[in-house]
């Protein structure tokens, strides 16, 4: 039971498709999908393995990663009616969602690599849980990057570790004492922890919850005292506002890209 | 391994949270969680089972289903500090997810009971792959709806149903002969159709994509048929013009609920 | 692992097939699988999934719902011998139990559509743990209907509610309250439920333990009160007095055709 | 997800119990589980454990393998009613299927032993998929022993190895060269090879499909040749020609105990 | 998931091999498996099966079991370059662990058969947790033979239980009471014990940490009392000391053999 | 089923420990575990949990991470008897191989830290499948570092990478393009090629299979191109010659702590 096989069997219980189960037999069939908006598209290869898992093929007329524009056709999926059926709703769940967490990901890298073209898009753990792979995935295919899978894979050093502990430098200590062969990155919420945190030569630091003007002071500060520092901005971002952070900033991350995007509509049409 | 279980791992890994474990011996601590907008609050007692399962422990201040203010504590959490950490994004991300889908869905359950409180406001299976069963929930804590939970538990015959078909009549007929004890819906994209539907007396029609004004003039004959009948509007409806569906359907069904929702902005912290 | 993997492994652990494979290497046999008595045949689906898991091939000579006469051969399976082995048991299992059902169904179906050709005969809930999925598809095969599949997919208010809510008007209406796209069934033990039952409009009633001259007159109440009620015998139902609650139900259901039924004999042999 | 936790996700899908789930909230209640016939209890311990899973406690009033009368009481049920309900039918069908089977050992058992004390009722793999654990430990509280598990735990050389090797000689030394440790069974289906097996010294010989009369001269020569042999007789025995083979065998299998017996009757009531 | 599933998503987590990921797209590529050490080969059916599963594959130049000489190639793997690389170091691990278990298993084995052509070496329960069946199987390749699996499989009296029963009559009376189709062995660690165990008949006996000297006197003290009882030696037995114990005893087991080997050296080159 | 479900249940099987079951009724008993030779303890936390897991309870006299001395009690554990010989292999297994490693990795830790005191040892990623977690947390308490977990959790470009790629350069630079927050370690097999991976900045240079001479003569030339560069030597270092490395390199990291380790010896008795 991987991913997949749970998405499936939510969705099919161990009675399967019961509608289709009473109307079809073995009656083959070839359907289209359908994007019912312009998009960047994602989750193809998903729906692809879908299918598969339900005896049905699909055939790729488009990749992940293309634009796409609506009344499109990005695959045709072929076998039995009643297979195709049942793997109908997760394929298409992966695409709109994917695609709609791409798409808005690349407007984002878009609008902010025209005024710096290095700036980075990063997703955050702000994630469905159980979904976290194919959004970080889709944010990766809109430009963007993923960040730190989950606690286990990076260190980032955060404001209740601060809190208890109750100095950037101590908390950065403890980290460096155990941990040798991974990036350091502290998230602070003023400028004096930025500074202490430059001044000891952590390579990220965020700037939390700070506002564009004050960050970009901040972070010239900061590369004064450590000229290879990055500076990831972070909180309080959004599609308007963006672009004053893309000038200084190496990277920004924002929570919405995964967790309060618009899906992007797709259709799965008998033919 | 459970549902939470497997979003737990996603979180941890098999290493856990390097950076807290890196940090902090067994110091214990307590934590609150806030809410950083208004809202319907939703997922507080999976975040209950969330801490339980890291070994901390969570007691409520607020109960799901009951409205929140920015700023106000919803809970607080004891513990071990790295167990808090452990466990915090994975509740933060039930709470934000939950609650954005349960305001929302109250908010279009509100405006739509002025017009006619006896409508229902239902989720689709539109909802993101491994977590259905918790958007669900969160749109009945929001006054909708589950519809059904998935293609096992509730007959639906769809458009691509009829097309292979042939023919409403004959996909009822064959969905009867096999399914005696379940509510029959059938989705139509046309009057005629419809007509035929009502004709044959299935329990639930869905007038798919619609306008409203027309779905009205339909509705009316179709109950004009069979005053039994049940009207589900669906396809198209949005929160500008879900009151003119409101005013004839006995349910209305939107994907939106739970694919293209803004989450909700909760907050640990240590205290 | 799906069942059939855990099925599997419950006959072969780590250690895998001892026997066979202390006295076999790589060479390849032919078996047939014999019925050793008349029987309606079902479970060859799933002896033949059952051979695929285990790298053998079943080629079938007969279909599940086909009648089988005593000696005949039901199919064949070609593969290294040990591993033809290796999936004989639990390929017989599953033929011999789903084929003592299906077969008990056919008769008790047979014997009652004579009477009344719309009666349904139906599972219930009282299945092997772990095995209901085959049972439930056993009665399906043999002509019966599968009831619900659990408690999630259904409503029955059964006598336990009754008891603690104290009237079936109020287990009803809070039923009605939040499930509206379910058909209701109430189960009853007297005449007095059975009618406030029908006056509400419940769609389905089960009349339970109540013997069929009783049966016959309140259905014949109920129908008058409500036309379009269903009405279910359940109960001290049996092979002899069957016919008799076949005359007035709508559907019979009994737990013994998946609890107490005699398997039917199946053998494999190499040839 | 042990098979306690599978068999009750079987009953409760993702949605749990949509009936008691809108009927009840929180209120408490107890319940008695009663036999509804004389019985040779077995299957309390595992309704226990359902119990305690689903958060509710049960008490016992008796024990397993003690027999209970009709009318009587076996355990008490405390906590929340949806958590009564939700484990009732699970426990129940441990209940029902367990004692059935321990009931008819018992019977076979005592009969047999009247004749030969030393005799032993065995199962064998002809088990329910998926519940053989409970099946043959309902076996072993009837009195009777288990055989072995699976492939895995024993070695059993039968027919359809005879056929491939060509001789219980040459099967035999294969597997001694390959298992030292383990005690070596062969199913013989004639005289002939019956003889050479006692020959060669195998530690069991198992008569199948040999009427009793025939079984009890071979088992006569058996001894001359190798006093220590056991006999165990299998195939065509039934409860009525039991003790016939009773007389000569060490241990008669049947497969009819674990795959075609009656389930007692059990209720569970709210009080 | 089967065992090896759960040994790949422990090197790959759910973000897989970002290095290769970042750096190759679908190239095809050809790799050599080339032996370091002179060894006695196993897990080449492992690393075959792992190599199937990331979608690449191998292709035997040598099999379990031959002897292989530094320098040699095993095996050639064929595929897209980023999936040979994924499968790379389980494959390696598989190999390099149990060539180094066949490998020191051969070497005790053929030094015990030049004084006793009927010893067996036998593997103990003292492996990797979770690797257990392929240890085993390491030995078997060896020519040593894997002893009971688990606590579940054989019966195996030793001083904890003796130790809580008093005697070595009343522990080997109440298995004998429950079971009847196993092969019963008892360790014991002095002479008394041992000539009890062999006057009551068990099958094996276990001389625990007895030196080789004493163990011998013992053995043939045993055999006297009953010429079929089997001796084991174990504990304290080592390279050196073995061959003593391989005099007199029937089998001999090791911890070390599967707890303490030093691996034997593969490694993979693309070319 | 987390990892020590699943080892316990290799042990286990389904039918459990026959023989203690066979032996033991609900007798309670304590039992002390012993080191049988000095060692770095470790592996007395998976102890406590597998106890736990089996119904008793061990309470701890030493602590991971200490030095114990041959015939220490490290701990006690109550219990069923049955209970305590169920968990006992699987608690030692644990602690006989972590405490092997923990010990051996402690002892290259301090013969390395008095030439170079900021020396860190480190895992490979030659483990036993399925065991690397507590495997790396030997390490760890031996005072070593666990380097990356698996191929998802850290970046290292090896020989086959670069002799597909071509160049260093060339593999860095992709490498660069796709992850920005993770440090980049080569593997490097000359000169030539430690030269270029130091002139473009990397984090880590792995010089894999260089003597030690030859090691010291490049890390300084690697040191005044980049004096940030870390220097990590592996690959046929041992016991004997790991000082050499320990004078220049900032890491040493070897397979063998981890696959050729000697287990410790414990033991549990009853008392």
């Amino acid at each position: 039971m991987d991913l997949i096989d749970i998405y499936l069997s939510e969705d099919l219980g161990q009675e399967g498709d019961i509608t289709s189960d009473s109307i079809f037999g073995d009656e083959r069939g070839k359907a289209i999908i359908i994007a019912k908006e312009d998009c960047l598209l994602a989750g193809l290869e998903e729906a692809e393995e879908v299918f598969r898992r339900v005896g049905a093929r699909l055939v790729k007329r488009k990749k992940d990663g293309e634009e796409v524009k609506k009344g499109e056709v990005v695959a045709e999926v072929e076998g039995r009616v009643k297979d195709i059926l049942k793997g109908e709703r997760l394929a298409l769940n992966f695409l709109c969602r994917m695609s709609g967490i791409a798409s808005e990901t690349r407007k984002l890298v878009e609008k902010c690599k025209r005024i710096n073209p290095r700036i980075e898009i990063a997703a955050t753990r702000k994630t469905t849980p159980g979904f976290r792979k194919y959004e970080k995935k889709a944010v990766v295919i809109g430009g963007g990057v993923p960040h730190r899978f989950g606690l286990f894979d990076a260190v980032l050093i955060k404001d209740n570790h601060l809190k208890v502990v109750g100095s950037v430098e101590e908390a950065v200590r403890r980290v460096r004492e155990k941990i040798k062969d991974k990036i350091i990155e502290v998230e602070v919420e003023n400028e004096k922890d930025a500074i202490k945190a430059a001044e000891i030569g952590v390579d990220w630091i965020m700037l939390d919850n700070i506002p564009a003007e004050e960050g970009r002071r901040i972070a010239s500060k900061l590369r004064k005292i450590n000229p290879n520092v990055k500076i990831e901005a972070s909180g309080g971002i959004n599609e308007e506002n963006i672009t004053d952070y893309a000038e200084f900033a190496d990277r920004i991350s924002l929570g919405y890209i995964t967790h309060s995007i618009k899906s992007k509509d797709f259709s799965l049409e008998i033919v």
